[in-house]
């Protein structure tokens, strides 16, 4: 068998590992596989490259450009899957671990081209929130806005995850508009690098926008400027010693770390032996337990019962993992497969036995168990190990010394404010799982326990079928939790991507802030086109371009009429007297609906034209009311535009009603289809 | 005159300073006017005050209590501004800097009484952005939620501001739900300590929630935990010693750091002499540089202006600070007052030397100047100094070196992109402001230098006269900036609030969200009222209270009816040709306005109730059109109630409009004030 050489991809160059270069075994086998070493990388020259050449590319491209770019890499990644399942059995995974790491993590990278393209605009500026009142007069706003960093995201990731470990931080990286250099754990960092060629020989990427380092970083975190990111997954011994590096400290680089915690998986009250809770409940621990053979940093590492229940989860609980078979990930019939290496296996065999002294061994025997179609000395295997605390109250190892493998320790609860107690004593984590049905228990875990978690996640039978599991983040939601779990966050959608983008006050006139944002701000210029704007195309339409109607007098008639024909007669449009008793209304007033359909009535153009449809309506206040006698009219004006599709984009106007006397009776943003 | 004890206030007690205690000596005299020192505090017993005592009495109130609670504090301190101000000239502050530190910082407490409000809901958990939809089925979601921190905030304030330096944190912390312990620094704590005076004995905080130190802190940082915050304002060396601090790095506590920078105004390339524009620069920069004597954390220290137009700048800025009447801040006609201390005098003459070496002194010598009302020599008075760098590019010094006082530095630039990269030189700030007209320069600005800093001020003929300033933070924006400016972020309305919650992604059943969030999730259990919801009351109506309404068919008349009557006779609804060729319908379509009113006809209970007045609506999505001869029927259920005032609160509906075949037509929440 040829070792393969783990090569770095360092400004734009491939470099093979040289001197000093470290041996890297099978999981299953123990057998040298590969090499990996940085070769002495010119660790500057990686940096320049990144910030001189890839963040420039990228920063070129609009949010919604990288969001394509990104549903094109994982379109990529997606044909090639079979080659990175196929080496990364090596690593001990099983063909299901492969689905969290290498499906699990096109699947993210899915996600988060969905959100650029939805939740960010077809622009470079990312605008955070509404426009802010500062004046009076309204000539002098605020906004909010977040740009791309003009630095390098340095991605340091753990070895269990050699894909969707690194994909979960490129994909909101690169859709912020920054390049980012990766270096895996060596352990299984030749996975890792398949997945980097795969996606530099698509082309998809631009020149610069993604290196790689096989091995040490060297001192690449001492080039760092304020202008950097460092987003690291691993321990929290590895993350103390960098987030104290002086430069780090001295220029306020971002620092996210994400470390392993002492998760916990608690039994509701409510989720007695027999009920569905309980039985799934013993399915999601089994599973956190054996799953990547429990080198997860999300696995339950504590699970918290009743303590009139917890010999019933032992029970339950050790029947399952009974017929958890170890063996060759590559076996079909393998449930478990091996630790990353003979040295990870050690450790947690040192961790177990601290929390052996606090808690007694109530399943499985690291000396005695069976090992399927693989040499149970050669690889790194394990038997899932269960302890159970007795004195969860005293204990303090069981609630900081984390086995990163197939081990957690059982601990029982008086009542749901002891529960949260002992949830809380892991010093905060990155998720703590409750399964129940009953909804007090579920706030009182939302209320006592939110601020010590990153994720609590709720199951019971109305949500098992669908429910995504304890132990998986998604990326939807922020992954990273605080205290032990390292105070980072990752993902949640943009909140995820503002972790590499600056968040900027911005303060001026409504023009400054229109033109900055690409988005109309009241008070700022109107423009008159050329004709009405319904018969405007989309690439023709200008921001800010208005449209004044003529005025439309309502009468008492019309109020009657329209409460007849629709049926809403509530008493303010009808009866004279009880709407005079209404705090909110002189007498009789117009419906709000008969004002927004005679607005429409006013401001569209009947004719067949670019304006295809009215998709939606935002934000419509009623500031006044409307009496017979008074007359409307409306001021119709672009907000902004975002291309949808090859046809057709949306417009989003800012609407306005005002009565004779100019005063405001109705605000609301009208979305369009126009046609390009 | 006595000299007043400066004390601490520490888990409920006043601890008067005692052995060890640090004379602090007038501005304005030199004379020794109070003595502060934490005499010995217990840390420890303070720490476990706050967060068994005040911790627990905070969250037990809700967002909107603890808003009210920040706005009866901000009267009461309005109605005593009188005596701070009388103290306050004792910091060498003068009334027009009263204004920004004792006024602002009530001003301040206002404004997040009234975010408070608005922006977060009448109870105990802060939702974070939508519910995301996990699942296909909707019967698993996620839903982000912010819950206050367990611990308790130590603020460590810079000298400048006594008032606002405290109120900008204590506001934004105690609306969290969350006690601090407040660290002022010494040179000006006697006027902190009136304040805290002031607002402990209005007897309108939970016992808890406030305490002070007078001196140093000890080793209370050691003491500190995840559940914790450290949010600190003064000089980058401090900042840097703080941050380092083992406990803080080892328990990943939050540490926000606000740092004096190396700001700057760019006059625009538009804004030549003659503009208003340039008269505005000049107005604002002497103001910055002259303000506080130069002391705030966002004073102009690089004036940045078209190379063509700085010897314009120096004569007419020159001439401005001229007529800056310097001398006892007590004098109407004093324009500066003092610095806070002799030895902070020192600190900003041994900078402006460093500065020196790289800029020539344009205006002001700091031994020839005269002082009104006051003993120059016995005050720590200074005169403004404006150098003028005429080589920006190879200079380090001058945008490195902070000189705390009435110090600054002019610099020319060639064009916009030159300008922009010597805004960057500071390597991070607290804000830029830019004066121009052009919306170009405006978008450059934001572009290329937004990453840079934290606030990007702009300002020009048309917004000056509301314009708040560029030294200004506003309670609205964020006050922080990258890098050197110490990576941190205050205020900025509910984000600031959030840097004292922990927010957390749940995951779970609608059922369970509901009860987590007050907020009816889609897919939870509708309940069935005894009565139409319109007939109920607030108090009576439950979240989660649904109408199911009866069908009702559209007929061809109907569509034809309402686009004669309403003038809404747009093509989709009138011609049934131009209608098919449209990709959305497949011919003529119901409006959404008649959608919208028709199924108001439906749910509407006429009779006069508790519904007052329907205020609005958001988020209407048109799902599928509509054709003659389909039916509509809706749900309405009740999403989430907030009081409002003592007559009435605001229910949000859920509304869903379905057609004869259940599928989704439209969508939205509706807004309506109903009585208690």
């Amino acid at each position: 068998m040829t070792i393969q050489q783990i090569s770095s991809f360092a400004a734009g160059e491939w470099i093979a590992p040289g001197e000093g270069a470290r041996n890297i075994a099978s999981a299953v086998t123990g057998e040298v596989i590969a090499t990996a070493g940085n070769n002495g990388l010119d660790v500057q020259g990686m940096l320049d490259y990144a910030r001189n050449v890839g963040g420039p590319a990228l920063r070129k491209l609009t949010f919604h450009q990288r969001a394509k770019m990104l549903k094109a890499l994982a379109q990529h990644l997606g044909q090639n899957k079979q080659v990175m399942y196929d080496l990364s059995f090596n690593t001990g995974a099983t063909q299901s671990d492969h689905l969290i790491d290498i499906d699990g993590g096109i699947g993210t990278m899915f996600v988060f081209a969905s959100k650029g393209r939805r939740d960010m605009p077809d622009g470079h500026v990312y605008l955070d929130g509404d426009v802010e009142q500062l004046s009076r007069n309204g000539t002098f706003l605020g906004q909010h806005i977040c740009t791309p960093l003009r630095g390098v995201a340095v991605h340091i990731n753990a070895f269990n995850f050699p894909v969707w470990g690194m994909l979960e931080k490129l994909a909101p990286t690169l859709l912020a508009g920054v390049p980012a250099i990766v270096k895996p754990a060596t352990n299984s960092c030749y996975v890792t690098e398949l997945c980097v060629r795969l996606m530099l020989e698509s082309g998809i990427l631009p020149t610069g926008a993604l290196q790689l380092v096989s091995g040490g970083l060297g001192d690449m975190l001492d080039h760092l400027t304020m202008q950097d990111v460092v987003s690291f997954t691993g321990s929290a011994d590895t993350a103390l010693k960098l987030r104290s590096n002086p430069v780090i400290l001295e220029n306020s680089v971002r620092f996210v770390a994400e470390q392993d915690s002492l998760n916990c998986s608690v039994l509701g009250v409510d989720a007695e032996p027999g009920t569905p809770e309980f039985d799934l409940f013993v399915k999601e621990v089994q599973r956190e337990m054996t799953t990547k053979a429990g080198q997860k940093c999300t696995a339950i590492r504590r699970i918290i019962a009743p303590e009139t229940h917890v010999q019933a989860v032992i029970e339950a609980l050790s029947a399952r993992l009974e017929k958890t078979v170890i063996g060759d990930p590559k076996l079909e019939t393998t449930r478990m497969g091996a630790l990353v290496s003979n040295s990870q296996k050690r450790d947690v065999l040192e961790k177990a036995a601290i929390i052996g002294q606090e808690a007694e061994r109530v399943f499985g025997n690291p000396d005695v168990f069976d090992v399927d179609g693989a040499d149970g000395d050669k690889g790194a295997f394990l038997p899932p190990m269960l302890f159970h605390c007795a004195n969860p109250d005293t204990a303090k190892r069981v609630h900081d010394t984390e086995a990163f493998g197939p081990v957690s320790t059982i601990m029982g609860y008086r009542d749901t404010d002891h529960a949260i107690e002992l949830a809380n004593k892991g010093q905060g984590s990155l998720v703590a799982s409750v399964i129940t049905r009953d909804a007090d228990v579920a706030r009182s875990f939302a209320l006592g326990a939110g601020a010590f978690h990153g994720r609590l996640y709720f199951n019971n039978r109305d949500s098992m079928k669908e429910s995504t599991g304890h132990g998986s983040p998604l990326p939807h939601m922020v992954h990273g939790g605080p205290g032990r779990a390292g105070g980072g966050e990752e993902m949640g959608g943009v909140r995820g991507v503002k972790h590499y983008m600056q968040r900027t006050a911005t303060q001026g006139s409504p023009d400054l802030l229109t033109a900055i944002g690409s988005k109309w701000v009241p008070g700022a210029t109107e423009i008159k086109g050329p004709a009405h704007p319904f018969t405007r195309r989309f690439n023709d339409l200008a921001i800010g371009e208005t449209l004044h109607t003529e005025p439309r007098t309502i009468t008492i008639d019309d109020i009657q009429h329209f409460a007849d024909f629709t049926g809403d007669t509530f008493y303010a449009h009808t009866d004279e007297a009880a709407a005079k008793r209404n705090p909110f209304f002189p007498g009789r007033v117009a419906h709000g609906y008969l004002l927004l359909s005679f607005a429409a009535g006013l401001f569209v153009e009947p004719n067949e034209g670019p304006v295809l449809a009215n998709t939606g309506l935002d934000g419509l206040r009623f500031m006044k009311p409307v009496v017979a006698g008074d007359s409307i009219k409306v001021r119709l004006t672009v907000k902004s535009k975002t291309k949808r599709n090859d046809q057709y984009g949306e417009v989003r106007w800012h609407v306005t009603l005002t009565q004779q006397d100019d005063e405001l009776v109705a605000e609301y943003e009208l979305l369009t289809m126009v046609a390009y």
